[in-house]
């Protein structure tokens, strides 16, 4: 009461009348209780009732979770009953290696020894500049031909081989071009960034003045000085030995795999290092990894590939029901997979690289589950690629003079072109879902605001887990349409439907 | 730090160790900050790892909800593309009147007519036993043969008319009488306390002084001095009648009937009342009987029919992976429909005749859901059986001087008894296989409250979800089971199976 000062005369009143008509009831019960017949009711609402003001349902939340794990035994008791095993670990190798039943190589396994090429090359041209024997333009274009050429590489193999190239094994070939693009990128520009800047200090031509302006070169040299003295004063307690590696004492082969190796797609002179291995973290994080690729692949062969195959024919006659039907039965695995597979390389794989490499920042990923709108969620799932796309991309796109939704639309592109080039390529089908799926985040991520705003934050979530679950099996299977189309032709189809 | 002041020389000092640290790792961030490779790492954990010390994941909440509903809408889907629509609603009046495809008759509603019979039987024992034409002893033996004839009743009509009897109308019949039973046991008992009470306090004969002896009666009528001196101070001010009624006032139709319709198992002379009868919540309650009662029934023809006939043959072959995907696929709508009747029966109807009596105590159910052990639960789900038994079962048990494990057992026996009575009867078949599932809940509750001391309330409460969601489906199985093998023979199992 005395928290309410000034409601206290309608509170009071408002009480007393309260008590009063507890003490009649009270009376009034004292009443019934002598009588007797032994009286055990009184006047009371239903806890369901809005009078009652009972609000606790936690117990329906282990409910919700309970549901959800009978529907998922049952679901694959029901899988086991309908197409028995079908894990195959002979496969896993086959598939990754590329081979197809077709084919005589392991045309993956080549191209990832292949990689060395363009990487060697990109640090010779490196080199070359470092040393002035070529100039600032001819190894820009150097560096633009070389990376465009190796990003075209497994297209134009994935091409020529066709028939003689897993699906999987094409991806994953895909994939670690792209990322080998991504990182190439990053370490090209972070080398210019400190030969632009050692020239700087050097010499003051007036060609580099325009980049130099940026404030924040001229602001970190006067901070360099400060903290090169406290870091000695450090070191001289520490004993550790505090020499950063300078520009281009960085340009040798080690540095540049110890990077390509390493859990981010940033290149930095000095990363920061952990002491020391923690044995246990490490076998924790390998024993992840094995059992997680196990438990990814089985999920794709026993239950993706025979929901993907049985769901093309409704979705093919255009049968709405059943599409659905198809498409929400297909939702369940491919987000129990991706789920899978984002912890798999997310947490295990990058921290087991990290921890083998001293590699000590571990922000891979950030708590985009709990994120209430689309432009959250993209921000904090893949932090890597975030980072990259903000250091390499946005910020030197807003250096430039751009705004600032020019520089979010541009990152959104190029971000929608490597996930159409990461389905395209493997499947040999040029369709755009894939393009047009990342394209329809920035809509889509203006009704998640919207939704955020006028309902509530739970209810951004739901719509950011919703456009992750039926999103993606909805790519999945237009994807899966056009290529069976393309490659085995409409007859296919129809010989489907008629078994 | 100034609420651990013992703890401080120890904190300060790791506190000063972690400051010392932080400074360093400042220092060093400063220096690297300050190359012209704009470092964008920083030693950090992963937030699955424990040493990030993150534990916020209620966005996983809204993911488990949003899986439960997809997975609904699937199943739904399914249902409808599987089987088409078999809501019938001109089948439910047969149901419920009792007619079955070979009968004539609607027994059911004969039945219902029928009950009043040992109604009025009942009320005509009391009025004997109050004007003293009928002596105690046999006034009792009258009542307890009246009672197991209308317990009795539906079993003999059921087995003369065997299969002009519908199933679900014979199973509400049953219903209907073994309420009627638990209330006119109540009725004769509470006549008898207040019988006893009255010629205790004119006579003080030596047969009833063994009876007389529960303090409680002596406390309670001095106590029922004070309360009437308080009421009647009370009544003066409000201008409302105290008049309560008094034994053997009550004795009349009216009051009889007014009872038998209200929604309480236990009988009082002056239930206590609402002032007024509120019209939106009669509406809203209204409505939801009338929609509830489409959605029970809906649920039962689409989903609960073809569910329980598609798992016949796996159970009957003891094949465990089909019988157990089977079982798991029919516990999901039967916990549904389950839910769905308790909110019809519970709130709903309950309210509804509450509302229409005036009658105020709407404790009709506990918060169940929330229960971290079976024993929580079964005294919660249930308040007015509940309350029955404890009033007219326990206490008088212990008063007799029995133990209270005594007591209880005797609760679950009677519970296990008339569970089977509503089962067996309808569907012919003497098994036991409710009342086992009955007498099952002690040791299951044992086990539960092992489970909530070991693994925490949230475990407990699993359990209990867990008991109910696959306990019901599992009986409901045997049942059919047994039902259609007593009633169609092993050979329709066989023809089944070759279709």
């Amino acid at each position: 009461m005395t928290e309410h000062e000034n409601e206290a005369p309608v509170r009071n009143r408002r009480a007393k009348s309260v008590t009063r008509a507890e003490e009649i009831q009270k009376a009034e019960l004292r009443v019934r209780k002598s009588q007797p017949d032994k009286p055990c009711h009184q006047p009371r609402d239903s806890l369901f009732s809005w009078s009652s003001g009972f609000d606790n349902f936690t117990g329906f939340v282990n409910w919700g979770f309970l549901l959800l794990g009978i529907g998922g035994i049952r679901l694959l008791l029901e899988n086991f009953i309908k197409y028995g095993i079908r894990v195959d670990p002979r496969q896993w190798f086959l598939f990754l290696s590329g081979k197809n039943d077709g084919g005589e190589e392991h045309p993956s396994i080549l191209l990832i020894f292949y990689s060395t090429v363009p990487v060697v090359l990109c640090l010779l041209i490196e080199k070359g500049l470092a040393v002035e024997i070529i100039a600032h333009g001819p190894g820009m274009v150097f560096h633009v031909v070389n990376l465009i050429v190796m990003v075209l590489m497994p297209m134009v193999v994935i091409h020529v081989k066709d028939s003689g190239f897993s699906l999987i094994g094409a991806m994953y070939v895909c994939m670690l071009y792209a990322i080998l693009f991504l990182k190439l990128w990053s370490y090209v520009q972070v080398n210019m960034w400190c030969r632009l800047s050692s020239r700087r200090k050097s010499t003051s031509q007036g060609r580099m003045r325009r980049q130099s302006l940026s404030c924040n070169n001229l602001q970190s040299s006067e901070v360099k000085q400060n903290g090169n003295a406290t870091a000695d004063a450090r070191d001289e307690k520490e004993g550790r030995s505090p020499a950063l590696v300078q520009y281009p004492d960085n340009l040798t082969l080690g540095d540049l795999y110890y990077y390509i190796l390493a859990p981010t797609l940033c290149y930095e002179l000095n990363f920061p290092r952990t002491q020391r291995i923690r044995k246990r973290f490490l076998i924790k994080r390998i024993l992840e990894v094995l059992v997680g690729c196990q438990v990814v692949m089985s999920l794709f062969q026993q239950w993706m590939v025979p929901s993907v195959k049985n769901s093309l024919i409704p979705f093919s006659n255009m049968d709405v029901a059943k599409a659905s039907e198809r498409l929400l039965k297909l939702a369940i695995p491919n987000h129990l997979m991706w789920l899978c597979f984002f912890y798999l390389v997310f947490h295990s794989y990058l921290n087991l690289m990290g921890e083998l490499l001293h590699f000590a920042d571990r922000n891979f990923y950030g708590d985009w589950w709990n994120s209430n709108n689309i432009d959250t969620f993209w921000r904090s799932w893949n932090i890597p690629v975030h980072r990259w796309a903000i250091r390499h991309l946005y910020i030197p796109i807003v250096g430039m003079g751009y705004g600032k939704s020019t520089a979010s639309i541009t990152v959104f592109f190029i971000s929608a072109f490597f996930h159409e080039y990461l389905v395209s390529v493997p499947l040999k089908t040029f369709k755009i879902w894939a393009f047009m799926g990342m394209m329809g985040q920035i809509p889509l991520s203006a009704l998640s605001k919207i939704v955020e705003k006028r309902c509530g934050a739970r209810w951004g979530n739901i719509v950011v887990w919703s456009s992750l679950i039926i999103g993606q099996p909805l790519c999945i299977m237009m994807y899966y349409h056009d290529y069976v189309v393309t490659h085995f032709g409409e007859t296919l189809l129809e010989d489907y439907s008629i078994v």
